[in-house]
């Protein structure tokens, strides 16, 4: 058998689920949408010495070529800033985007923002808040009736809310609810905007709603502010800029363990978080590390939690990954149930246009029954999808 | 068979060495070693309703309970100050230490200071450099001439050095060789103590000097400044402690990365490092996400390394683990000869009195070739002792 033989003879006979993907914004999402008084100051694109820029309150940001370089060669990967019409297409027009992802073998795929943060923090962090609340509400309108428009059984809307105030965000839930969002992003470090952490109670009233919604949320890495990083100080600190790209999936870590030592999922046992794009592979250790935590030091610290901290992530908590052979290797310590696969469409990291390639070759010695859950029925289940 | 008689049956047969164990320096250290206008000003323990400190410069340190806790039962883990006459003499006696190893089936132990920091760096945090680098000098004499002449063949002694002044360090490493230590214990963030990070040219000098000596480098957890700690935003905004006490391990991830990718391991192809107390599970996950980041990444990063990341990895850099099921799992995405046991007494998480036992029972289903390799011969190699 050649390469491809092999790969071919040992392929998977279903399309998969992405639970991660994103979203280059067109120009055109807040056109036209906005009242007079906001519409000359919602994100607009302006050019500038040949290149786009979003232009929203103070600040100017292009889009970096990291995050468009799908279908591209690591040989062309680059932190310089692309233009519209330097991208694939499939970045920012849902059509093509459906096509990409029919070439990829992928079905569904779950959506974040970019012009809003992954998470809508650009609007936690603007100067006008009645403005930002009305630009986060158009974000959320055209996610449903242009981009999910465009295949609803095929893209998961995943909505922003307002998080600066709890009874706007309990608000914009409802109405995002009615939009047909399947989903929430939120931060997965809102310290770094000035909020209550992940576990706070201050949250509490939002995650009652999320409940009894009975939608999942999405913690994204590196969904929080852009102001005030929750990487560690070290990486800040002259290492080279490999040591922060090696690092930023794993700082989910911090996230997870908020998540699992501040008792929320105590208080909310049928809430569900999704960390995204943190792979998988030191997961295991985590919730192993957590248990012997619990074990040693719960007299202590009086701990909130009744259980071992892996009951609650076993209920509550699920990740994914793109490409982790270490993350396959110590599936049964994380909860085969618990993981998800991912494509990351157009980020650098993407598996695009490679993925069912990947999976065939990563879960070569995965039972097909294993398989079919990570990288598609979990995914169902989670987002509550109407699919096999 | 009973449960003890499973344990007895697969116990195996040779004694272990630990990679990390903590003195609790007894009142005495200093005493009679300083010229006199330096001896009032050593650090020196003084009573305070009836409780004992360590007194230097303006600082006031009582010893914590969560270090001296061998023996303890999880019940009684405390974050309380303990007296000297409150804890299992093994703690600050060199031959009741003895024979707690003897105990616990331990044939040889590497050993971290306490009141100096664990890499010294209560003296890089001096006011007066003068006084810091007679009393660290001191420290070196007397963990040569009084603990480790305890069993010079069954103590380890890793001295510590003044990374204030490179020239100084060198001359002290010098001196240090000549008391009969033989390994160096540095901090894993000198950049919270306001200095280069460990992976920055700056400290090729002193690479290079190690190099020469051919000892290894041992880069324990959270032996960076307390002032100024490299753990994320996160741990300190309001969460519950068991988020640090979870995430502390780890917090080693940075130093690795940053080892291997600053290009110190290419510029010193014999300088060898240990990930000290911050378990494995973690570690295959960091190799192959380093692996990814220089197969996606390096052109545009333009590396400083000639090969993959794991490469290094393999060649020079170790880390140690008490108990981390996840890390056997994974110990071939790691490396068996890159990993090895400790026992971390009198710390909180001690495997005493049961390191044996817990061996046993971890390492069932790993081959004995493998075992020996990761609880004893990997460390013979590694600090060059004189044992089969
Ligand atoms: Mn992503
Ligand atoms: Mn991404
Ligand atoms: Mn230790
Ligand atoms: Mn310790």
């Amino acid at each position: 058998m050649t390469h491809q033989e092999e790969i071919m003879s040992t392929a998977i006979d279903y399309r998969l689920i992405s639970t991660d993907d994103h979203i280059i914004e067109p120009p055109d999402v807040w056109e036209g949408r906005l009242e007079k008084k906001f519409q000359d100051r919602a994100p607009h694109v302006i050019v500038n010495n040949d290149m786009d820029y979003w232009s929203f309150e103070e600040k100017q940001s292009p889009n970096i070529g990291l995050s468009v370089m799908a279908g591209r060669s690591f040989e062309e990967y680059t932190t310089d800033p692309v233009r519209f019409s330097g991208m694939r297409k499939g970045c920012y027009d849902p059509k093509e985007r459906l096509l990409d992802m029919d070439r990829d073998g992928i079905e569904v795929s779950a959506l974040f923002p970019s012009v809003p943060g992954m998470a809508g923090t650009l609007f936690s962090e603007a100067e006008d808040k009645s403005l930002a609340l009305r630009c986060l509400e158009t974000y959320n309108d055209w996610l449903s009736d242009t981009w999910c428009a465009a295949d609803p059984n095929r893209f998961i809307g995943q909505m922003i809310l307002p998080i600066w105030d709890l009874d706007l965000a309990i608000k914009e839930l409802q109405r995002g609810l009615g939009l047909g969002h399947k989903a929430l992003s939120f931060p997965n470090a809102p310290e770094s905007l000035g909020l209550p952490n992940i576990g706070d109670e201050h949250w509490d009233p939002l995650w009652d709603a999320v409940e009894e919604a009975g939608i999942p949320v999405s913690m994204h890495i590196a969904s929080g502010s852009m102001r005030d990083s929750p990487m560690p100080l070290a990486v800040a600190a002259g290492t080279p800029a490999e040591v922060f790209v090696t690092v930023a999936p794993s700082s989910n870590f911090i996230s997870v363990a908020t998540l699992l030592w501040s008792g929320v999922l105590v208080r909310h046992p049928k809430l569900r978080f999704l960390s995204v794009e943190g792979g998988v592979g030191w997961l295991g250790y985590l919730v192993q590390r957590a248990d012997e935590v619990y074990m040693k030091h719960r007299h202590w610290t009086k701990t909130k939690l009744k259980e071992p901290p892996s009951f609650y992530f076993k209920r509550q908590v699920f990740a994914n990954f793109l490409d982790d052979a270490v993350g396959l290797t110590t599936r049964h310590h994380i909860g085969v149930e618990n993981i998800m696969f991912e494509v990351d469409y157009p980020h650098s990291d993407t598996t695009f246009p490679n993925s069912q390639e990947l999976v065939a070759k990563r879960f070569k010695d995965v039972p097909a029954d294993e398989t079919r859950l990570i990288v598609r029925d979990n995914a169902i289940k989670f987002f509550g999808l109407d699919l096999q």
